[in-house]
C-alpha cells in the first residue's frame, strides 16, 4: 500500500473499546448454535488481500476495465456449485452474491422479467425477506399454507395455481426453511404444473443451507436444476463459513440473457443486482474449496448429522419435544423461557425454538444448553408449586 | 476459533496462484488512478475480527437475537454522517449498506412507498446501476437530457413534470455524477416544484463520492438535507476507502416507519434491503473516522483537489482539453487511445475519459500518465505523417 498519507493510531480509549468488542463477540460465539453459520473457518492468509480497494464490480465471465478484481477465482467457485447442482454447463451463469436476499431478490426478478405477469406462489414458512423482495419487485403474489412439518402445501398450492390459471406461476421453493428445515416437494410440484397443463412457469429455490448439504447425502430430496429450477441462490456463510455473508445465485444462461446491458463505463456488461461487489468472498469460498474440499463437506456435514441426533435424544430425555427433517441439521424442539432463549441466542417461532448443528457445534455446547433448559424447566415446577402450596394455605 | 475440524493447508500449486494474483493486484495498484476508491487505508488492526461469523442483520437500532454483531459501532458511524449531512437528529435512521447500488436502491424504494404513483426523473449522465434499480422496483421513470457539464437540465425538467402534475415527482438527484462530478442543481430543483405548486415529492441525493468531499469544502454546492432531501446514500469504498464496498444510506425516520415490518424470529424490526449484512464494514468506517477523522479528511480532499489541478495543468500542456467541476476531484479529459485506456484502468464515455485524483493518486501517476498519452499523441501523428507522405508519393 502507498502512504501518501500516514494514519495515526487509535487513542488508547478507543483502542480499548473495540478490545471489549472483540471480547464480547468471543464470548458470545461460545454461545452461538441457533443460526445455521458455520465459525470453522480461518481465511486469515487470504488478510493480505483486504490492503487494496479489491471489487468485483460486473459479470464475473466478461472482462471489466476495473482489474483490481478476483473474477478468474470467481468463476471457479461458480463452476464447482454448476456441478454440485446439475446445471448443464452451457446454460449456466451465476454469481457470487452478498448473501441469500440477494440471490433470491435475483430469481424472483428473472421470474419476473420472463412472466411479468406472472404470480409468486411461496409458503408461509418461507423466510421473512421474501416479502421485502416481493414488495420491492412489485410483483404479485400469494403466500400458500404449510404443512406443520413446514412444507408447502401442496393442496393448497393446487387449488391457488387452478384458479390463477391465467397467468405464469413463479415458484418461490424453500429448499430447506429458516425454522424447520423443511424441503418443498419439488416432484410434488412439478406433477401440480404438469396435471393443470401449465407450460409457462419459473422455480426458483432458496438453498441457503441445505444448497451446501444435500450435494453431500447419499439420499437427497430432489432439489436442484435435475428437479426443474430456473435458479438457485444458496448461502457462503452458512455450511461453507465467512466472516463476511456472502452466496451464490446460479441461473440458467438463457434467462439471463435477456436482462443483460450493455454499459460502456465499466467497460463491463453488467447483470449483477449490486454492481460494485465485494471481491474477497469468492476468494473465501475458493479457498474452502481447495483446503477442505467437497469430501471434507461430505465428512463435516455426516458430523453435523451427528450432533443433530445427539441434540435430539438429549432434548428428549429431559422431556422436550424434539425432532428434524431427514438431511436437517435443524433440530426443533419446544421453545424454552426467555433467560435460555436469549443465553443462547435461538431463533424461535410461536411455540417452537431450533439449534442448528453446524460444523463447530459440540456435544459439550448442546449437553450446556440441554442442562440449561432442565434447570428452567426445574425452576419453573418449582415456582408452580409453590404457588399451589401457597393457594392451598 | 473453536477448531473442531482441522483445515488442510493449500496444495503449493494453489498457494502460488493466490501469490500470482496478489502480484498481479499490486502491479494493477500501481496504475489505479480511473475510480473513485481510495487505496490509501490500513485496517489491519481489525482483521481479528474475520476470525468470528459476525453479521449485522437487520436495523442497527434494534436489538438483536443475533450477538456476533457491530451495531454499536455502526450507530456511530451513522452519527458521524448524520452530522456532515445536517439531517435532524430526531428524524434521521439509516444503515450501512454494501455499496451505493444498494443505497440508491433504498432511497427509490421509499420514495415509491410513499408514492406508489409517482414518477421518477433521472439526467442521463446517471449511473446505469440505477436504470436497474428502476427496473428492478417497477417503478415508472422518465430520463431527462443532461446539459453538456453532466448537470441535469433544468428546463427539459421543468416541462417534463409540468406534463405530469398528476403524479407525485420522485427526484433522483446527482451529487457528483460518474463521468463527469457534476452536482445537480438542488436549489433550481426546489424552485421548480414551488413554482409549479407541487406539494407532494421525494428527492434521493446520489452522493456516492461527493457525499464524502463536499463536508468539507468552504464553498459546498447545496447538497445535503439542509437542501430538501429525503434520503441520501453515500459509499464507503470512495472517499473513506475500504477493501470491500459499503456505503452509508441515511433517511428520514417517517419515511421508514412506513415499511418496517415486525419478525418475530431474528428478534428485529428488519427496515433494510438485505437482511444478513457484513460486520466488519461498519469497523472499517469508524477505525477510519477514529484514526484520519474528521480533520484528517479536509485535509486529504484538499489534497486531492491539488492533484487535480496539476492534473489538469498537465494535460493542457501537452493539448489535451481538460476541466474538472468546482469542488470535484473527477478530471475530465479528451479520451486518449485504447492502450492507455486499459493500462491506466480509465473509465471512458464517448470522447471523454476521466482520472479522479483520490487520496492515493500521485503527481508522479499523473507525470506517467500524461507522458504515456503525449507518447501515444507523437505516435499518432507521426503515423498519420507518414500516412500522408505515403498519399502524397
Amino acid at each position: 500500500m502507498q502512504q501518501t498519507h500516514a494514519i495515526p493510531a487509535l487513542s488508547r480509549e478507543d483502542q480499548k473499546r473495540l478490545d471489549d468488542l472483540y471480547e464480547m463477540i468471543q464470548h458470545e460465539a461460545d454461545f452461538f448454535i441457533g443460526y445455521p453459520c458455520n465459525a470453522t473457518f480461518d481465511y486469515s492468509p487470504l488478510f493480505g488481500f483486504l490492503s487494496h480497494p479489491i471489487n468485483n464490480v460486473g459479470d464475473p465471465y466478461v472482462p471489466s476495465n476495473f482489474h483490481l478484481n478476483t473474477h478468474s477465482f470467481e468463476r471457479e467457485v461458480l463452476d464447482v456449485f454448476q456441478k454440485l447442482t446439475h446445471i448443464p454447463e452451457e446454460d449456466a451463469w451465476g454469481y457470487v452474491s452478498c448473501g441469500g436476499t440477494e440471490g433470491n431478490m435475483y430469481g424472483i426478478f428473472l421470474g419476473r422479467e420472463l412472466f411479468p405477469e406472472g404470480l409468486v406462489y411461496y409458503s408461509e414458512d418461507t423466510h421473512y425477506s421474501v416479502n421485502k423482495i416481493l414488495r420491492c419487485l412489485h410483483v404479485r403474489n400469494i403466500m400458500i399454507k404449510s404443512d406443520p412439518d413446514g412444507r408447502i402445501d401442496l393442496e393448497d398450492l393446487r387449488e391457488t395455481i387452478r384458479i390463477h390459471r391465467d397467468v405464469p406461476p413463479i415458484i418461490f421453493a424453500n429448499v430447506g426453511t429458516t425454522m424447520k428445515g423443511a424441503v418443498d416437494d419439488l416432484v410434488g410440484i412439478r406433477q401440480i404444473l404438469d396435471e393443470l397443463a401449465i407450460h409457462q412457469s419459473y422455480i426458483h429455490a432458496d438453498a441457503a443451507l441445505s444448497g451446501m448439504i444435500l450435494p453431500f447425502v447419499d439420499d437427497p430430496q430432489p432439489w436442484d436444476f435435475d428437479a426443474g429450477l430456473d435458479s438457485i441462490s444458496i448461502s457462503g456463510h452458512k455450511m461453507i463459513g465467512a466472516p463476511i455473508p456472502c452466496g451464490v445465485v446460479l441461473a440458467k444462461k438463457t434467462h439471463v440473457d435477456r436482462i443483460a446491458r450493455s454499459i460502456e463505463y465499466v467497460g463491463t456488461m453488467d447483470t449483477t443486482i449490486l454492481g460494485s461487489r465485494n471481491a474477497i468472498a469468492p476468494l473465501f469460498l475458493w479457498y474452502a474449496f481447495h483446503t477442505i474440499g467437497l469430501e471434507g463437506y461430505r465428512q463435516r456435514v455426516q458430523y453435523c448429522f451427528e450432533i443433530a441426533e445427539y441434540a435430539i435424544e438429549q432434548l428428549i430425555r429431559i422431556g422436550c419435544r424434539a425432532w428434524r427433517h431427514p438431511n436437517s441439521v435443524t433440530v426443533v424442539f419446544d421453545r424454552p423461557c426467555d433467560a435460555v432463549i436469549s443465553r443462547w441466542q435461538l431463533a424461535v417461532q410461536n411455540d417452537i425454538a431450533h439449534v442448528i448443528t453446524m460444523p463447530h457445534v459440540t456435544r459439550q455446547q448442546i449437553d450446556r444448553l440441554v442442562s440449561d433448559i432442565a434447570q428452567s424447566k426445574a425452576a419453573a415446577n418449582k415456582k408452580e408449586q409453590i404457588y399451589e402450596t401457597d393457594h392451598h394455605h
